[in-house]
Formats: structure tokens, sequence, C-alpha cells
């Protein structure tokens, strides 16, 4: 690839093949030559098997701080860095580095928004094995995630929080790397999650950020010493750029809630706001809101916020909050009160137990893959989602179970890879004689500024 | 990408993204899974940022010898596999792994040849910052190296050699690996240029090959133990499908001959082939052609066949065998008696010495590099090639030089990139006081399948 000079484009340090040789070769990269890479990609200036390959380097050779806060800048200032001084009151959000079953940003957005803080949260799709904000957001009919700024900005002043996508003009080359590495084994790379969260984070305009780094089976950082080294990683970064940042280390050692897929999490997620809903599922959400309130200055702590959250759920303000911000994005509220508006798969079938006993394991990564396999996630960038098809599971960790019991029903639309679906979901559960010995926490350990 | 099952292609083990994380994460491809790679790939049902991500991963991880065998076979089965038994008399062939100003190739055939042996060779383009044969050959005004397979043999059996690229129906796979390793920095990675050369020598159907793995500043292997390692890979994957292979450790630590750059290269091969030329460049090429004399058992030992192949030049019937082949090829062989037939470049400026002294080491890599800068090599698979510019070298290592004196001229026809190929220039000559202690050896070691 040859660097053509362009209007407003960081100098050309190289040529695109040199720089993916350096990283290859284990060598730091310059500001100028990261600039260089991720504004030319913006501008389709370099092609994808390019990148594809030096994330691949990257991934595999690692990055200095100076390398990952000059990319995350680079990503952050590949698009518009939204002004939301004008809004009244501080600005919160959440990110959760993905897990299986997990749609605590579809409750504790409306939470914290009804709480009376703003929540300008801008959401990814699904990435490898698990799900994506707005692919759920999208099984809502008529819901819209592809704001413009302008109109981004309306219904935040107007209810106090907004649930996008990229699409607008933030972190643009993220939105296109993002998309590249799910296809190409590159998402694993702690410096490419940190300065793809952070830079769209940093981009819609937020005071303060909790973080849910997952760990366990079903997250990218199986194990608990890479949860915490990308937790540190996110938190340097947020808190160097003049932001007040916390990541909670949470379990994903299975599934959370008892359902995978799109328009099945949404109704989970209404469940709870209804009060009703899986218990590891809501205890995290509350937890989620508490540390919003309380960076957000609503209470005066973590507990406080906690309690504030729980209220806002009883009180039905929560779930209003959710209807509010469905209406106002184009979307049907309706499906607040009628499960049938949301869509539904044709076919349901169940993967039954084949010995009894208890559910001693779950892995966490064939349940997501089989959603994708499916059809609730993508293979190639260019797929098509489902939104109806998933898994609900009927029994999770710690669970008797009798041969011959469902263990989890198939909700799907076509059966061509329905086997291949039926056989990750049997492998995914391990049932063993005895009970689990102990439950894992939920938050396993917070990471402050402080450390 | 989620693979579709195709007539004739192998059964499809995984979804791509699920290879690509294999492989990164450093373990072992099965046989299938490597066929479906390579013929998915072919099949152009995986994208080229899918396969430039794999590439990355297996030039890090490495590949297993089975993992290797697997790879060449696939490669060589994804096109035809040329039957040129109905031609009488053994086949050999030569390949070099590429350097800097290495056109022995366009020398050798043709010596080899008027010897009485059949030469089918298939040639790739430039790789990096080394030249490529199709590229000097496609500098000779009309010469056509895009010949079909019935047209290949048709100019083998009337003059006994053709000079051809992958455009046949040969090594399909090979062909678009070859293009985005180019351009992805994946060309350094002794498995995939192992399979990459096996794979398209066993299509010609040679019975013997004789290989030149360069070592030096100006090679892809640039340490000794790597082209050994690289040539052991060869012979044994030769060997093993039964071919008569030798590979010669040869020196590219600076520039063969005198000429970097496509018409100026071919030049240089007519005064070789006129009996004048740089001794380096003809001792190497009578080096090579002896030994595949040699191995095609034309003579009794490497000795007679190096003084046969000198007989051949000096008689001139080598000359009028390259002639043959450019007419036969639809190319205008006056180009070897007027120089003024191939493609010169506008306009030329020396780079002059900032000192007195002795040239006591030329890094090729900065002049292969410049060659590219100019425009005589591709940064994108996408891009043409100029065949007239380049560099030729007045000055090469031991040489004696006064202040201002010039060390090359640069031969260009646009002045956009010039300041940065002179400065390459500049870069690749060390000049110190007193002459260099000894002259490398031009054949470091020969590697047979004995060991």
């Amino acid at each position: 690839m040859t660097p053509k000079p362009e209007a407003g484009m960081a100098p050309l340090p190289a040529r695109m093949v040199d720089l993916i040789r350096k990283k290859r070769d284990g060598a730091e990269h310059s500001r100028a030559e990261i600039e260089y890479i991720i504004s030319a990609y913006t501008a389709d200036s370099i092609p994808d098997y390019q990148v594809s390959a030096w994330l691949m380097a990257v991934l595999l050779r690692g990055m200095s701080p100076a390398e990952l806060a000059a990319l995350t800048e680079a990503m952050l200032h590949s698009g518009e860095i939204v002004d939301l001084s004008d809004i009244p009151g501080r600005k919160v959000d959440k990110h959760s580095t993905g897990g299986v079953g997990d749609k605590t940003s579809l409750i504790v957005a409306p939470i914290v928004a009804a709480g009376g803080l703003t929540v300008p949260m801008i959401s990814g799709r699904g990435l490898g094995h698990t799900g994506g904000t707005l692919d759920k957001l999208e099984s809502i009919p008529g819901f819209n995630v592809n704001l413009t700024l302008p109109e981004y900005r309306a219904v935040l002043k107007r209810c106090g929080c907004a649930l996008i996508g990229q699409s607008a003009e933030i972190a643009l080359a993220d939105k296109k790397i993002y998309a590249l590495r799910d296809v190409t084994g590159t998402v694993e790379s702690p410096n490419l999650i940190c300065a793809s969260i952070m830079s769209k984070k940093l981009a819609e305009g937020i005071d303060a950020l909790v973080l849910d780094v997952k760990t366990g089976s079903g997250a990218f950082m199986k194990k608990m010493d890479d949860a915490i080294h990308l937790a540190k990683l996110m938190v340097e970064t947020g808190t160097r750029m003049g932001k007040q940042v916390v990541a909670l280390i949470t379990d994903m050692d299975q599934p959370l809630g008892n359902t995978v897929g799109n328009a099945l999490e949404v109704q989970e997620s209404i469940d709870i706001l209804n009060g009703r809903g899986p218990e590891d599922l809501a205890k995290l959400s509350l937890e989620l809101a508490g540390w919003m309130f309380y960076l957000g200055g609503r209470v005066g702590s973590v507990e406080e916020g906690r309690t504030f959250a729980a209220q806002l759920v009883v009180s039905g303000r929560a779930r209003a909050k959710l209807g509010e911000i469905i209406s106002l994005q184009g979307g049907d509220a309706t499906v607040l009160a009628f499960r049938d508006r949301l869509p539904t798969a044709r076919t349901q079938v169940e993967v039954l137990a084949n010995r009894a006993g208890y559910v001693a394991s779950m892995q966490c990564e064939p349940v997501g893959t089989a959603s994708v396999v499916l059809g609730g996630g993508r293979e190639k960038k260019e797929d098509a989602v489902d939104p109806a098809v998933g898994i609900v599971l009927r029994k999770k960790v710690g669970d008797k179970v009798e041969q011959g019991e469902p263990l989890c029903t198939i909700h799907y639309n076509s059966d061509a890879r329905l086997h291949e679906a039926k056989g990750l979901l049997e492998e995914a559960y391990r049932i063993e004689a005895r009970p689990p010995k102990g439950a894992r926490q939920l938050v396993h350990r917070v990471i402050t500024a402080e450390g």
C-alpha cells in the first residue's frame, strides 16, 4: 500500500507493509505510525487484508503502554468527540467486555437514567461467540440504533439516555476494526480490546465509566490475571484522559441469566425491570447501577446506589424509562407489555440430559457459538443476524437434573446447522453425581485508579 | 466465513475464523483443515482478510512437518499438474529464493536448454524488496509470460525451454497466496516459502530441481542457519515426492551483478550470454547450470557441467536459445542485439560517495527497496511495475572510491519518491578507510537429500 498524502491526514511515516513487518518482528511503533494506520484505514486507503495481518501481529506481539495510548487516541480522534456540556448533570456510562447472555446494558441504562443521571451509551455488535447490545436492541420492532449525532443528542436531552451504535460519526476507525477483528481471530488482544472500548467510550462525552470485565469460561479473558490486566489497562487509559473510571471483575463462568439470543435476551431484561427474572442477572445489574450512581455523585456510597437502583425497579420507573427510550428511538414500546411483540422462532427443541446428577459446570463458549451457528451472531462481518433464534437455559450450575430432563431449549428457524448447535450445547454441560462445592462469586474484584 | 459445501471441495472441518484462532494459539492443523483453507481460498470462498491473518499466525507460530507436507500438497493439487512424459529426456529446473539483482534464471534457462535438457520454468513476480523473473521478462517488448498450458507445452517441445508465470492452470492457490503475502508482511516464513516454491515446481512435471537458497543481507533468510533450515525443508519435501533435489546456499550479502531493476537486469543477462558482464553473476550462473546438467544426467560431474555451460555461452548457442525462447513467446528478440529495444528511463542521477575509502559492505535491502520505491516493484498487489527504472551499481564491496565519485546511478521516470530512493542508496553503502578483509564465498554450502 502506497500511502498517498491527503489533506488532514497524519504525515506518512512508511509503507503499510513495512509497518506490518515492524510489528511482526516485535518492534515498537511511533505515535505517527499508529496515527497513520488508523487514519488511512478509516479513509479506506489501506485494504482490510493488510490491517488484519497487522492486527494478528499486534495480538501475538503485544504493544507498549505508549503504543496503546497512541492507538486509543488515534481511534478516538478518527471520528467526532461528542460535547455534552450543554446537558446539565453528570454523564455516566457502563461497558462490559462481553459475555454469553450478558444483557445488563438493557437493564442498567434505564435504571440509571430513571435515577437522574445521563447515560449516553454507544454499544457494539456481536463479536466472536458473545452477543452485542445493538443486535439485541434491533430485535425490538422499529428500534433504530443508527441515530445521527443531533438525533442522539436530542434523545439524550429528552429522556437522559440513548442507546446507539457507532454508525454515528463517532470513533470511525473502531467501527471498521471491530468488524474486521471479529472475523479474523484477532478479538482476544487486551490492547485491541482496551483501545476499542476506551476510544468509543471517551468519544461519548462522559464524565465517569463503570467497566464490567468478565472472566471465566465464557469471557474473552478466561483467566483472572488476564481480566485484571485488561481492567488495569482500561482504568489507566481512562484516568490518564481525565475520567473517573472503575472496573468490576465479574464472573462469566456460566451464561448470565437464562437466555442467549437477541430477542430472548430483550425479553429477559424486560422481565428483570418487571421485578421478575433470574437472580444472578438482577444482582449484577443492581451492582453496576450502584457504582454508576456512586461515580455519578448521585449517592454517597455504592451500597446506597444499589438500594436506589432496586427502588427504581420496584417503583416501575426504570421500566417506564425503557419504554421512553424505545419510543424515542422509533421502537415498539408495547414489547414491554406483550411478549408476542418480539420476534419468535418457528420451532423449539429441547436438549436432554444423558444422565442424572448435578450440573457441575458449564462451558459458555459452546453455548455462545451454538447461538451464532443458529444465526444469532455473525461468522463474517457481512452476515445478517436472526433476532429470534437462541437458547433458553433450563438448568444452570448447581441444579439437580434427572436423566432425560431438558437442560435447555433451542429456538431455531432453520435446521441446517441444528445438529451442530445441539452438539455444542451437549458439550457445554458437565453433569456429575454430586453437587459442585460452593458457588463462584459474581463480583470477584474492583479495580480503581488507585489499583 | 461460513464454509459452504461445494462439489469437489474437501470436507469442511470448521469455520475459517476458528482455524485462524487455532493457528494463532499455536495448535497443529489437521490435513483436512489445511486442504479446506487452500481449496476454499482458491475458490474465492474465503476473503483475503481472513487468509492474511492466518498467514501472519502461520509465520509467527510455525508449522509442523506434517502441516508443511499437507500445505505443499494442497497447493500442488489446487491446480493442474503438468505431465511432460511425452517430451523425451529429463526435465530440470532451478529456483532461487530471491535476492537483489538476481537474474540467473534468465541466463541459466537458455544455457541448459541449449545443452539438450528440457527446462520447464514457472516463475514468480517481485516479492518484498526482491525482484521477480516474470517482471523482468515482461520488460522485453511483446514477451508473453501468460501462456496457456497447451501453449507452454508447445514452446517446450519446440525449443526445450519455456518461461511462464502461474497465470496458467498451475498451483492456483499459490498464485493468490503469493500476491497476498507480498503486501501483508508474511513473506519471510520458511514454511510458506517452501510450500510456495515446491508446489509450483512440483506442478511443472520436472525430474530434478536445483534450488538457489540465498543468505546474507539481501536475502529473505539473512542468517546462514535460517537459509540451511529452509534448504532442508525444500530438499526433504521434494525428495519425499520422488524428485532429485539439491540446494545451494549462495551469497546475497550484496546485490548480484551490477543492476537492479527489470529492463536493466535483462540487459545484464544478455551481456553475460554475450560473454561480457560481471564476474559474480557469470560464476553463479555457470555453477547453477553445472548442477542442472549433472542432476539431469547430461554430464558425469558438476565440474563437467560447469565447463559444458561455459562452452555453450562462448559458442553463442545459449544466446541463440534465449532468442528462440523470446520469439516463441511473442517477444522482440532484437533486444539481444540492440540495447535501445528495451525500455529505458527518462532520467538518470548519480549517488555520490560522501567520503573516500573502500566499500566495506553493502546492505541489499535498501537497494531493493529503492528500486521498489522508484516503481520497479509492487507495494500492493494491484500495483503496476515500471520496467525501465532501477539502479546501476558503479561500486561494489571491496572497491576503492574517491569522495564525490559515483557509487551508483538511479534510472527513474518520476521524481515523486526520488529523494527517498536516494536516501536508501546512501544508507546501503558503508565506506571505510581500509579495504575489507577477504571476500565472502559465492556458494557457501550444498544441501542434498543425504544432508
